[in-house]
C-alpha cells in the first residue's frame, strides 16, 4: 500500500474513548504485530520475561519519567513554571490494569480509609470523580470538598479553591484534572498539607505537570488488610511485573511517547499544539449563541469540547449526521448527556479539528434562520 | 510480502506466557490495526459503545457459547460425556482485566468468605493454586483439601480425590485445572455439593469442559461490603462494558474463536491435536532416561511439558542453548524451578512439536554416554 493510500483512508475520529492514535503509532504496531523487529514472533507472543519485552517495559518507563522532567513550558497557564520539579527519585511509574475504575477501589484501600480516623477530602466535578467519591465511601470516611452535580446547570465548572470545603487534617485529597463526560478541566490545584491523588486518565502527558504535587511513594506498605495484592501499589512497585502485565498497552504507549518525543517535541510543545486544537473549535463556538458551550471558560478542558445546538436535540442529531457522512466521525456527547463533544486528545491531528470548525460554520450558515 | 516469506520468518516459540498465537490471527489482526474492516481507524481507536466493537464484543461471546456447547468429544478422557450439560442460561461470559492475579481476590471476596462461617476448600497442586490458597487466607478461613507444594519432589502430581480432605459445608471448592509452571494437570474433577471454581487461565478451551461444573451466577450479588466494584462480578454481569473493557484483548480472543470453530473444528478436535503435540514430545521422554518428566503420568499437563535433563543444569543450559541457536525458542523453564518447559498451547502448530521431538533425539544422541 502506497503511504498515499494509507492517509486517504484515515476519518476523523472525534471519539472519547477508545480514542485516536498517532498514524505513525499504528503503522509501527502494524509491521510488528505478525514480527516483532523480524525477530520471527509478534509483540503479543512475546514472553514478558524476554529481554525484547523487557527493554519495551523499561523504555516506556524511562521516557515517560524524561517526558515528564522536561517540565518548563513556554505558555504559562496556571502554575509558576520555577516551582516545576523534578520528579523525585522514590516515586514510581506502575503500568496496572482495570482503568480508572478498579484505582477508585485502590485509592482508599492503599491509603487504608477503612481503618483510619481522618476523612479523605473528594472534589466532584463531573461524573468521574463522582464514582471516585461514591467507591471511596463504601470503605471509610468521605469529606466531599465541593460538588457541581448538583448544581443547575451540572457540572460547568470547579468551584474556585477558596469555596473548597477541605477538612483540617485529610488523609488525601481527591481531584479528577479532566472529566471526559462534562468537559470540565482543573487547571489550578490548590497547596494542601495532605497527598493529593490526582485522576489524569484522559489528559496525562497533555501538559507539562507537576509530579511532585501528587500523591508520594511513601504511602507505599500502608494498605488496607484486605486490600486485594493486585490493587496494593506496593505488589508492583517492589516487584516489577508481579504478574503477567498489561503487555502490548505498555508496547503501544511506549511507541506513543517516543512520538511524544521525537515527532511533537515534548510536553510543552504538546500543550501548545492541543490550546491551538482547542482554540480553533472553542473559537467558532463563541462567535455567536448557535453553539452554546456550557463549561465556564476558566474550566473548559482541552480534551473534551462539549457544546449543545440552540435548535436542541434535534438540531444536534442533524449536526452529528452531516458531520458522520462528511467522515467527521464519534461527535455525538456522552448517552446520558446528549449535545456534541469534540474530542481533542494529544493524538487528534490539527487539521481535524480544523475540518470540524469548517463544518461547524458550514452548517450553522445553513440552519441560521 | 508474499505469503511464503511471511511463514518462513517464523519462529518456534514455546514460551509459557504470552504465548503463541495462530498466524491467520495475527494476520487479520495486521490488516486491522491500521483500518479495521477498511473503515478509516484502527480497532484500537474504536469507541467500546461504536457498533463495530459491540459486534466484535458480542460475537466473542457468542463464539465462546457455541464452542463449549459443542461438549461431546470423540476420545474420553476421564468424563462421562453423557454427563456434559450444555451452559445453564444464567450463566454469563465477562471479560475482566487484572489476570488470574485480581481473581484470585474477587473469588473469596465475591463469595464474601471474610463474612461467612463457612470454609474456602483450596486445592494446591502447583505455584498458582498456593497463590491463590494464600491470597483467600487474608480474607477468610480456608481449608486446604491437600498441598502438593511441601511434598518430594513437589508438585508434581493431583492427590487422588479419595485423598481430599473436603471440608463437610465449604463455600466453595477451589482448583487450577493446569499448573503453568509446574505441568501439572487435573483431569478429574470431584462431584461436590458447593459451587466448584476453576482456574483455567493457561487451559481454557484446550479441550471441551463443562461448564455447569462450575462455579453458578446464583452467587452473584452477594459480594463482601468491601469488594472493589470492579472485582464485584455483578457489576459487569448487570451492565455489561460497565467501565472501558479490555478491547483489544476481546477483539483478539474473538479473532481466536473464530480459528478455532473455522479452521480447527470445534474442542474436540482441538483436544485430539491437543493430545497429539503432547504426546509428540512425552514419547521422547519416555524412551529412555535421558530425560525426565517429574510429573505423574496421569497428571501430566497437554500444555506444559516439563522435563529434566539427566546431566542436570549444564545440560539443561546446553539444550536449551542449541534448540534456541536452530529457532526453538522459549524452552528454558520456569525461573525457580529450572529444567526446560515444552509449551504446547492450543496455537502451537503441530510441526514445531515434531520440531522439538526431533531436536530432543539429535541432542540425546550427541550426548549420550
Amino acid at each position: 500500500m502506497a503511504e498515499n493510500e494509507k492517509k486517504t483512508e484515515r476519518v476523523a475520529n472525534f471519539s472519547a474513548g477508545p480514542a485516536v492514535l498517532p498514524e505513525e503509532v499504528l503503522l509501527e504496531a502494524q509491521k510488528d504485530l505478525f514480527s516483532y523487529k523480524g525477530k520471527g514472533l509478534s509483540v503479543l507472543e512475546m514472553s514478558h520475561r524476554s529481554k525484547e519485552f523487557e527493554q519495551i517495559w523499561n523504555d516506556a518507563r524511562a521516557d515517560i519519567i524524561e517526558l515528564l522532567n522536561k517540565y518548563q513550558r513556554e505558555k504559562k497557564i496556571t502554575i509558576d513554571p520555577k516551582k516545576y520539579r523534578k520528579i523525585p527519585k522514590n516515586y514510581k511509574v506502575l503500568f496496572l490494569q482495570g482503568g480508572g475504575t478498579l484505582q477508585f477501589s485502590a485509592v482508599p484501600l492503599n491509603f487504608n480509609l477503612a481503618n483510619s480516623n481522618k476523612p479523605a477530602d473528594y472534589v466532584v466535578t463531573g461524573q468521574w470523580s463522582k464514582k471516585a467519591c461514591e467507591e471511596a465511601k463504601r470503605f471509610g470516611n468521605v469529606n466531599v470538598v465541593c460538588n457541581t452535580t448538583k448544581t443547575n446547570p451540572p457540572c460547568v465548572n470547579v468551584p474556585p479553591l477558596k469555596e473548597w470545603k477541605l477538612s483540617e487534617d485529610a488523609l488525601y485529597l481527591h481531584v479528577c484534572i479532566n472529566e471526559t463526560v462534562h468537559g470540565v478541566m482543573m487547571h489550578e490545584i490548590p497547596e494542601v498539607k495532605c497527598p493529593i491523588v490526582a485522576d489524569f486518565s484522559s489528559c496525562f502527558m497533555s501538559e507539562p505537570i507537576d509530579v511532585s504535587n501528587y500523591c508520594p511513594r511513601r504511602i507505599l506498605g500502608k494498605a488496607d488488610p484486605k486490600c486485594p495484592i493486585y490493587c496494593d501499589w506496593k505488589t508492583e512497585a517492589t516487584t516489577d511485573m508481579y504478574n503477567t502485565p498489561p503487555c502490548f498497552s505498555a508496547y503501544i504507549m511506549g511507541l506513543v511517547f517516543k512520538w511524544l518525543k521525537n515527532t511533537i517535541g515534548g510536553l510543552e510543545k504538546m500543550h501548545e499544539l492541543n490550546l491551538k486544537k482547542a482554540k480553533v473549535v472553542y473559537d467558532v463556538v463563541d462567535e455567536d449563541d448557535f453553539y452554546h458551550a456550557p463549561v465556564e471558560k476558566r474550566n473548559r478542558s482541552l480534551m473534551n469540547i462539549r457544546f449543545h445546538l440552540k435548535g436542541g436535540e434535534q438540531m444536534d442529531a442533524l449536526f452529528v449526521k452531516e458531520a458522520t457522512a462528511l467522515g467527521l466521525q464519534n461527535l455525538k456527547g456522552y448517552r446520558d448527556l446528549g449535545g456534541i463533544r469534540v474530542s481533542t486528545y494529544n493524538a487528534q491531528p490539527y487539521e481535524n479539528c480544523v475540518k470540524v470548525a469548517k463544518f461547524m460554520r458550514d452548517f450553522r450558515k445553513q440552519h441560521s434562520k
